[in-house]
């Protein structure tokens, strides 16, 4: 079983990606496929009038400041335009895939946070009419009932909070508790980038493997995401996933590829 | 079992949908709840400077002109806000919901027409990047998975073509091919008129039953719309569902009303 997440930022190819996992899914390889949409969310929300905005925690984490409007154009994009596109492109492959949101049986739950603090010109405030959270329980139910029927599930945020609710979550942490919670033998974290740099942007300081004690080192020297995909790492392997491998999407075979320990292999 | 088809028209309220449909969900009913968006469509596809365009084909009926862009549109609000939308409503009522569009596990199959015929300034003219179709075949084989794992599945246009792509297609008579494929005993399409009207808009004159034999002849006097519901509703009887109701979704109580009969009952 492999858990296969690709980000949704510019420069990544899902006509290649497509073609890669429907070779695996052909080949009878149990497979969940996990998407973001980050950036045609931007583009959109900017189109309709209700431009992104971007939060850091105090502890030091950029996410996206998801108010109910926010709410609203992410699931039309992550759950409209991009996941049914993604089901398309499988459909035409010959693969009999089936487009999710975390909400969808809740098979992503966890506790919404109404309130988040955000660090703003130097100082803590409080940002009010929040719809995130976090997943902290997988509800497997619905993907093994998938995997039974012979289709492939494609999963996407939101995830439901534990009333119900649509929460955004990070999807590289969503991915890594689904990994863990189907006793995923590897989970592939695929982005725009060859995987962890140790001087980002250059591609060359590529770190090709990273122990699971080397982590929290590794951390203090990646780039925003980098550090969120690095925190799911970690969750995954301390949730039994026997590898993670971020690994990059911009071009042909990524899956294969990270499948080959292409990337930077975390074990 | 039934199919309850709620239209994406003005004026219809989808909390009180979503509270009758959770009560008949708790009390066990199998259920299977079809959803439109067009209204919220045209607001988008405005909103996005690409706007809707309507055609009339040569036999009389009016549909949405879907070029490749406006499909990706019709998708973030059918498959994104409004099927996530309902999912939400559902969840947060209780009902284990998952919201899937007809691409997803190829549930609706059907042909592609590339190129539509459409009437213009009294003219014949043929319209090409059209990306719309019709259900010829149900695969219901999603739809009875989701059954046994104890979910209500909640679906929306697109359909897929025999080749996989993603089309649009009327939700009313996809509606009725689903409850005829699934032997259900009823078929409600509710929208935001009570029903067959013999004098449009008067609702004075709602028609309150239709025999198998009356439809050509109520279709005559029905405007757009409802035509097209008509003829859902002649292929669902033909496809041996016991009756259908052509009702209202704008206030309390809509399936229960139907379920009453209140509305117009085709039988």
């Amino acid at each position: 079983m492999i858990v296969i997440k690709v980000g949704g930022s510019e420069g990544i190819d899902l006509d290649l990606l497509c073609d890669d996992v429907a070779g695996l899914a052909r080949d009878g390889v149990p497979l969940v496929l996990v998407h973001g949409g980050s950036h045609r969310t931007n583009r959109v929300a900017e189109a309709l009038g209700h431009p992104p905005r971007f939060v850091t925690s105090p502890s030091g984490y950029t996410s996206r400041h998801t108010d109910r409007r926010t709410l609203e154009i992410f699931e039309m994009v992550y759950c409209g335009e991009i996941n049914k596109g993604v089901v398309e492109r499988l459909q035409r492959r010959g693969v009999n895939a089936v487009g999710l949101s975390g909400l969808d049986g809740r098979t992503w739950e966890g506790p919404r946070k109404k309130a988040i603090r955000a660090i703003e010109d130097g100082r803590v405030r409080v940002l009010r009419d929040s719809w995130t959270g976090k997943v902290e329980r997988v509800n497997t139910g619905l993907i093994q009932t998938l995997f039974d029927g012979g289709f492939v599930p494609v999963l996407t945020p939101p995830a439901a909070s534990f009333d119900g609710e649509a929460i955004n979550v990070d999807g590289d942490r969503a991915a890594a508790a689904t990994a863990a919670a189907l006793g995923a033998e590897t989970l592939l974290l695929l982005s725009n980038v060859p995987g962890l740099l140790r001087d980002f942007p250059d591609e060359a300081s590529l770190v090709p493997a990273v122990a699971r004690a080397e982590i929290d080192a590794a951390s203090e020297h990646a780039e925003g995401r980098m550090r969120i995909k690095l925190l799911g790492a970690r969750e995954a392997l301390d949730g039994g996933v026997g590898r993670v491998v971020l690994g990059d999407a911009r071009g042909a075979d990524p899956v294969t590829n990270a499948l080959e320990g292409k990337g930077t292999v975390i074990a």
